[in-house]
């Protein structure tokens, strides 16, 4: 048992042997080399430090766990797929890093109620298949399906593809069971659409980024699975008509799934990274993609919104899957040619729509007013406002260009993070969006709803 | 200003000026007459005990009121429309009551992020016309809707007739600023659809029953208007055939605004209460009104669905809107109709889908086991598994009554409350629904929110 010199050292002397006795022997992991895997992020940038991860195997265990660490004031980082990317799911400073890797359950799909119950661990794949086997859908997709989990994605309120459509994680949550750190159970997984007796764990959980309770197990809603499916790419002159032409789509196009934006630049750097042709013959500088989904029909209703759009240079329609892969690789492809330039800097901001456009024109130049040498590349869902803005040819540390962007974002009445959370990278920016009594309120419920404060400190709030 | 004698002796001696100081001579009512309005719930049946009404007209005045109340300790209970059923929002022991009747701005509406700003005193009437005007449509409704305000509608999570297309309250709510006891304004209302920067103060506060923060403003989302809508209602012999219908039409009709069910005893009372014909030749034990609404073609979409259902005695469609009213006649008349018959208990529940049938053929024995005098009505809106059991012809205060029935209710995994909330009616019944540990958090979290324990005391939480 050599290898527990290291963590035995740097772990109150009981608690190890207590989480074996929780989670059996083989489920309390403290090899150095095993333990890597575990404190490198998705970026592969952030690099933390855990003393011993463990693997409960039930909800009673994440409990049991949680207790004997608060017992000892140790600190807890749940860990799900470790898919995020704000550093917000490695551990730093010893703290026990605790893997739902064993929660993987997916039970059986209530089709009258249309919902499904899992376990944290499940991966958002696992939960998709589940649904389509019984001729739903679920109504979140995120690229990282095969490897983001659940609990992940409830803990940071992922939203990803179909948003605008079905709403983001937490409108997905028809019920919760999570551990706080005192040992306790909350929460029920009922499926009833309507419950208003108390306050809401899962509105409330949803978004606090492992800082309030562990989830262990969800009940997600489902939706109707879509009949027909179109794509249309659609090419404009300026932003300010791609974006009224977004607005507009989602305003008359019931079936919507997804509006997304792309310019020039991308498409054309897209193009060389896949050696594909471009979409159109005069490449412009917005191109708007939409996706409609549902009942037959689709094709003729999305043509009756295309014709009421104002100033489109260029449209193609795809029905079939290998038509529409096509058009949506043109932005799908964005993320990966992009990182063949060298480190990017990945901020991912919401805005207003009514100020979309103008922060469209004005990032670029404020990102380049700091750093000539930068490239900036802009894409995302503008369907709700949420910009990927992509900064490269800077060095990775450079800070002060996630700082101006950030900055414009909240000038312009915006959210610095769409998805993934504030974790640990975007911890200095919180005060652009939250006041100092709005701080104070969360510390508030931090506090109550784990006195111990064992867990993810150091996350999402800053030190008081 | 002798009226002034009653309260005064009832309020610290500062507090009356300093509440006249923050909000204005005018707006501090003390005589015992104007404060009766103010202290009967919708029920009638309740009847509480203010020492004055306080009318601020802003959110800082709402901050400021609650600080002094918070300063000396004494209870504050905010009041929009006053139209709960659970006696949420009726001063007790001399509370002040915190009236919204002042915050009534409704902002213009956003068209572009589809989004409209509104104080919290506005009633859902006029936020509804303002989306209307725009285009668009807000996604709650109510029966209530000239006098519920958006504040008490946030803080009971207000769901009303649709909301399997559009969700509740929760899910419209954008932004939200509200007033915590210390004074602080938390919240922000800014139209971004995805925010993902610590706690969520909309989804904390939604359902809260002002006893964490008093609501000030709200950035409601909007939803597409429909274009044509379409009323269905089928008869079936069985419960089960009934809900099993009502699960398929969910999952199958993307159109589906509403879900209705009645039974024959109810729709036989709709008709001699209202001397109309009933809806079909032959009486069927129940039926289902289904609400369609959407882009053209819901009409045969609608006939699409009903073709495909099992168990349908007899059906009927209509499309205009004198017809649309006749059908949903039958079921918005229940309330009134019952109403004649003397006292009703009201008991508003949720129940799995799966155990709904079982629940509405149970429930009634349960009832007339224990009061063989007693009528029960049942109807509500079966898409989403709410019922609501009418009791007539017992005591007004025969809690053995309710008892039985949310017991039942509990027992089959539903919900005591599908809205309107716990108040101080259902408080004796929480537990039911909610552990020893849930309730231990809760009041963590009201705690950690309301250190001083002014806002709504006797409302949701059981007394520690």
């Amino acid at each position: 048992m050599g290898n527990h010199g290291d963590v035995t050292s740097r772990l109150p002397s009981d608690l190890p042997a207590e989480l074996r006795r929780i989670v059996g022997d083989r489920h309390v992991l403290e090899d150095a080399e095993v333990l890597s895997g575990f404190t490198h992020d998705w970026t592969g940038r952030v690099v933390g430090d855990t003393a011993a991860v463990v693997r409960p195997g039930s909800a009673e265990e994440v409990a049991a766990v949680l207790a004997a660490c608060a017992q000892h004031g140790h600190a807890v980082v749940p860990q799900g797929g470790n898919t995020g990317l704000v550093a917000g799911s490695v551990a730093f400073d010893g703290a026990i890093t605790l893997s739902t890797a064993r929660l993987t359950a997916v039970h059986e799909v209530d089709t009258l109620s249309a919902t499904v119950r899992a376990e944290a661990g499940a991966p958002l794949a696992a939960v998709q298949a589940a649904a389509h086997a019984s001729g739903s859908t679920f109504g979140v997709d995120l690229a990282a399906r095969g490897t983001a989990t659940v609990g992940g994605m409830v803990a940071t309120n992922a939203g990803g593809l179909h948003v605008i459509r079905h709403g983001p994680m937490r409108e997905q949550l028809m019920g919760v069971r999570a551990a706080r750190s005192n040992g306790d159970l909350i929460g029920a997984l009922r499926p009833l659409a309507k419950d208003n007796t108390g306050y809401h764990w899962p509105s409330i959980l949803c978004g606090s980024e492992g800082t309030l309770a562990v989830v262990t197990d969800v009940l997600l809603r489902l939706v109707p699975s879509a009949e027909d499916v179109a794509v249309a790419l659609f090419a404009f002159a300026t932003a300010h008509e791609a974006i009224t032409a977004a607005a507009l789509v989602r305003r008359a196009f019931a079936d919507v799934n997804a509006i997304e934006l792309v310019t020039d630049a991308g498409v054309a750097l897209v193009c060389a990274s896949l050696d594909v042709p471009p979409p159109f013959a005069t490449p412009a500088p917005y191109l708007l993609l939409v996706e409609g989904a549902g009942t037959p029909g689709v094709v003729e209703r999305l043509a009756d919104v295309a014709a009421s759009l104002e100033g489109v240079l260029d449209s193609a329609v795809a029905v079939d899957p290998e038509p529409r892969a096509a058009l949506w690789r043109y932005r799908e492809a964005h993320t990966e040619s992009i990182a063949r330039l060298g480190p990017v800097h990945k901020l991912d901001v919401t805005l207003p729509l009514s100020g979309l456009a103008s922060f469209i024109e004005d990032v670029r130049a404020v990102v380049t007013d700091l750093r000539p040498d930068a490239a900036v590349w802009l894409f995302g869902h503008a369907g709700d406002g949420n910009v990927h803005v992509n900064v490269t040819g800077v060095a990775p540390d450079d800070e002060d260009v996630d700082r101006v962007v950030l900055e414009l974002v909240a000038q312009r009445d915006g959210s610095i993070s769409a998805e993934h959370g504030i974790g640990r990278a975007k911890l200095a920016y919180l005060r652009l969006n939250r006041t100092a009594a709005e701080i104070d309120a969360m510390r508030a419920v931090k506090r109550a709803l784990d006195p111990a404060g064992i867990l993810n400190p150091g996350v999402l709030l800053p030190a008081g």
